[in-house]
């Protein structure tokens, strides 16, 4: 019944039934799976905003659920149908309708890939800096919606301060079109705020304004090697001081995962391994000679003063290439440390080092023969591990309880980037206090009365 | 009645009888005045968050409206109170409660002074960028409210980019504590992102956690002629890419603007008068030899290249702080422009030099005598004017009408970072729509469903 009026609606082309198309690509992201046999209502593919607002109204008025997806890159289920929904996908609204060059914008449709936003940018003169391992199928409005991170937060911010304007599509089929251009705008509240990160539970983004920066004109990476994280806290405040606010970043890798990064994957170190911890810096400036002459000073002063015991600055593009593909080897981990647990966790920079102890002491003490690799964004707060342990089933939920207790123990982030979709849901309370929590209740109630929108997501 | 109960419940050292005090302080900002006569319950000065949570709480159940005030420095009217209401002073909150050197964060009381905030960041070693005329006055409380803007946003953003956590009271005395220190935090919706520049009627700011920088260790400062405001953007565009993320100012001033800063105010001028537009820009950056050639280079060839037609570099300390008095000006109108009425409004930045015609055509087809003085934060969007009119009383609403109806027509901001408050409030559908209007509303009844916090404000 609730198909037949959405395909009267808005056509037969746009609203599918289940059994019309190949469902499996709907059901899952990088990491989670939707319950076996789960029932849907249907797969919708819009290909306007009025299309968007005519299948929420019905679902509103039918009591229909609606799950938005995005590009499905996500970790935590944020797009994974877990109750009985129509799949919304964007993947039809994928224009790039307008750079500004002027007031470096872009404004785009959300089911716009990343990687065709950076090269967009890039081809008009600009640069999109928001970056992450699925730029090739991760879709804008995925993107505003889980608040995304990754590497160069450190310097341009997360996707919220990457986003002038949005149009969005309320649960009743409202499109409340705040499609900013300007910086400053304090006319009101800033409701875009409200849609970026809730994870399509308050409504679905459906076009966005995104600031644009000037492209670096010079890129300076290093590698360093330092005796614990402490020395990695005195070289983050060097380089904070002698590069200001073109440290574009400051990667923390412990050993066993600069193993992986290197010889795991049969391939040159270019630091001995054995060191206490290895950290990636990255600046990004517009004047060549000059950044590179202070790159070099500023490590070449920490390691004269012995803070760095050893490392390696890139001579060539391939050389930087090659330093980041030991940051980004958990694209590899399916080849050597498989099957995982990943997290992605936050504390105070400070405490990074006492949280990494007390998940290990924790974990190590219910499990011993767990193997925890450690790697982060660390001057943002930000830190990542992987877990492996044979065992079949993996105890996956103990683990994520023993985790986030750590975390909780100290006011921490139990989703510092990925969000929460489904499988962070249970612990949100290690992160959040009862008032948060029910302040959040109030918004969706007011926003969602009949809790349409992406149901058992977030909260 | 509703006096006693608070007297009694949080003591009457805390909530004073309106005769027992100098009233006159709290009515009024530095432009808005509140209504002759206005009948006030009294004034708190809440000690702790349980003081604003107790008075909250006992304000919601017996319908006593509450007008919260910081260093009443706006220009809107946010703080002042125009409904019988009791005001809620944050002045005695003005502790400085950690700064956290790892983290680069502070963590502050909402009453505590912006200076006082600058001051103890520098101390740390830190910079905490904001900056507005009001700096000895202005109250965090009230900066996070109004989301406050100032000169440096193009590099450092808005006081919402500056704000990491929040502890906010609720209308029903509810303690939200949200006072995260990581940059990186997706554990549900933002929910600090409601209270920023709401202008206190979601909910009463009681402590923030503030984002701290490193000190520029360069600071490059010019003033520049040009022929017109298409060459503005053409400067703005090799400002962007000679300077990247270092471009910290980039202000524009209109020749009348330029007179009164110079000679109208008995000063030497440092660039003859007479050119189409004069810009303020300055860079700050991390390496002072290497920033002022690169500041002298892409100068120097904006002058080669005609461009720019005449050119001043700050030599010196004093010489910096001469250029930014021209800038500087407006707080001292009241001895040479006055009466007048100030605007704040933004349009895309491509845009500034189309709207300052259409305004200039609107306002002198009606008052061919009105004086007009155009200057602005134009990277951000910001254009900012003062106009005036001999006529008593100033036709004030009639030139907000006509100003409005213009940026209106360019889907322009009314307030780029003045706000709303009172005085504008009128004005609020020229930049935002009737759905965005209803959702605002929508938050409104959610969260503060009595409708005690800043009646008349905003919306």
């Amino acid at each position: 019944m609730g198909l037949n009026a959405l395909q009267q609606a808005v056509g037969k082309d746009i609203v599918r039934a289940p059994g019309e198309i190949d469902l499996a690509r709907h059901l899952k992201d990088l990491v989670q799976q939707a319950p076996a046999g789960i029932d849907l209502v249907g797969v919708a593919y819009p290909r306007t905003t009025r299309d968007v607002s005519d299948i929420l109204r019905i679902c509103n008025r039918e009591n229909i659920k609606v799950t938005p997806q995005g590009g499905l890159t996500g970790l935590v289920g944020g797009g994974v149908p877990v109750e009985r929904s129509l799949l919304l996908s964007m993947e039809r609204m994928r224009r790039i309708e307008e750079i500004d060059a002027e007031a470096a914008t872009m404004t785009v449709q959300a089911g716009a890939v990343l990687e065709a936003v950076q090269n967009a940018a890039s081809e008009a003169g600009f640069f999109f800096p928001l970056d992450l391992g699925g730029r090739g199928s991760a879709q804008i409005g995925g993107v505003v919606s889980t608040n995304a991170g990754g590497n160069r937060v450190l310097r341009y911010g997360m996707m919220r301060d990457l986003v002038l304007g949005l149009e969005v599509v309320l649960a009743d089929g409202t499109v409340v079109s705040s499609l900013n251009k300007m910086i400053k705008n304090n006319t009101g509240y800033d409701l875009k705020q409200l849609f970026i990160g809730s994870e399509g539970t308050l409504g679905v983004v459906t076009r966005a304004v995104l600031r644009l920066s000037p492209k670096p004109l010079s890129v300076c990476t290093a590698l360093c090697a330092v005796e614990d994280y402490a020395a990695v806290l005195a070289l983050l405040r060097q380089a904070r001081q002698g590069f200001g606010g073109a440290l574009s970043a400051f990667e923390a890798m412990w050993p066993e995962f600069y193993h992986i990064g290197t010889e795991g994957l049969g391939r040159q170190a270019p630091l001995a391994p054995g060191r206490g911890v290895y950290v990636l810096i990255e600046l990004m400036g517009a004047d060549p000679a000059a950044d590179a002459a202070r790159f070099e000073a500023v490590i070449g002063a920490a390691l004269e003063a012995g803070l760095i015991k050893d490392a390696v600055i890139a001579r060539s593009e391939r050389e930087t290439r090659s330093l980041w593909a030991i940051r980004e080897c958990p694209g590899e981990f399916p080849k050597v440390f498989w099957p995982q647990l990943a997290f992605d966790i936050s504390v105070p920079t400070g405490e990074i080092g006492d949280l990494k102890r007390d998940i290990e002491t924790a974990l190590r003490s219910r499990w011993p023969e767990i193997q925890l690799v450690f790697f982060g964004h660390v001057a943002d707060a930000n830190l990542h591990f992987s877990a492996k342990l044979d065992a079949d089933p993996m105890p996956e939920h103990e683990i994520d309880e023993v985790t986030y207790a750590a975390v909780g123990a100290r006011k921490g982030s139990i989703s510092a980037e990925h969000g929460i979709g489904f499988s962070k849901r249970l612990f949100l309370h290690y992160s959040r206090g009862p008032e948060e929590l029910e302040l959040m209740r109030t918004l969706k109630r007011a926003l969602d009365p009949n809790g349409i929108l992406n149901p058992g997501k977030v909260i």
